[in-house]
């Protein structure tokens, strides 16, 4: 029993390992944190706008700066979660009330987004699907946008 | 001949392909790229310092939080260069002339830096080979800080 009990243990702390662990270091004076996700931001604005003008014809189509980007973007679509914690409340930002009061709704807007980048991913530079998941991509930043983020 | 020169010039188009699609779209406001680049170094300082505190064991070493960071870094290492633009010169900001005046040492730089950061993934997680990446890692940052940015 008790050996079941530690090998149960063991999984729940090796599953929750890195979760835990970001936890911990996250422990960062709130502006920092503030600075953090904000750059993360800035570089979903970077990579994701370069696609963005290619999925609306406003530049040449480019199979390679698709698929780097794509890989960006996965990447960046992790970064700024946990830089939302909620001793950064007063910091000066866009972030909305909404953030911390609707935790659950905002953690799926995240998924959302980060569901589209893995078909963005997934697309492999195909045009088509890849400017799809561009529009998708798209969407789900917006919808983020319009409910956590102040105009 | 003109067959030859076709081939020759479409391998230069497309092997120059990704450099030139991103001068294209780098034509932001440079208070936009200064805020890119500098939230790519924020960001390179959140994962990186994570993995500095193991390799100083300051924290525990965790292999799963290890493999994402390095990634994550990976990824990170190549965005804030083209960030560096010349039209940012006047933006206030800790870079220093040489960015510009010593363009070869500064590229050299973020070359080492991509070095280690590809020694640390190819670590897979391996506690000694990663934490001698880490310290490789953190040379190279503050190698370039010496050099390119202001105390």
């Amino acid at each position: 029993m008790k050996k079941k009990l530690l090998a149960a243990s063991l999984a729940l702390i090796f599953g929750a390992g890195a979760g835990y662990v970001v936890n911990t270091y996250a422990q960062q004076k709130p502006e920092v944190l503030l600075k953090q996700r904000q750059g993360a931001m800035a570089l979903q604005g970077k990579y994701f706008g370069q696609l963005n003008a290619m999925a609306q014809g406003k530049a040449p189509y480019n199979a390679q700066i698709v698929v780097r980007n794509a890989g960006y973007l996965a990447a960046l679509s992790e970064m700024p979660w946990d830089g939302f914690s909620p001793d950064t409340k007063d910091e000066k930002s866009r972030a909305l009330p909404a953030v911390w009061s609707d935790a659950g709704q905002f953690k799926e807007a995240q998924e959302r987004f980060q569901g589209a980048v893995a078909k963005l991913v997934a697309a492999k530079g195909d045009e088509t699907t890849a400017k799809a998941a561009i529009g998708e991509v798209g969407k789900a930043c917006g919808a983020c946008h319009d409910h956590f983020r102040a105009k």
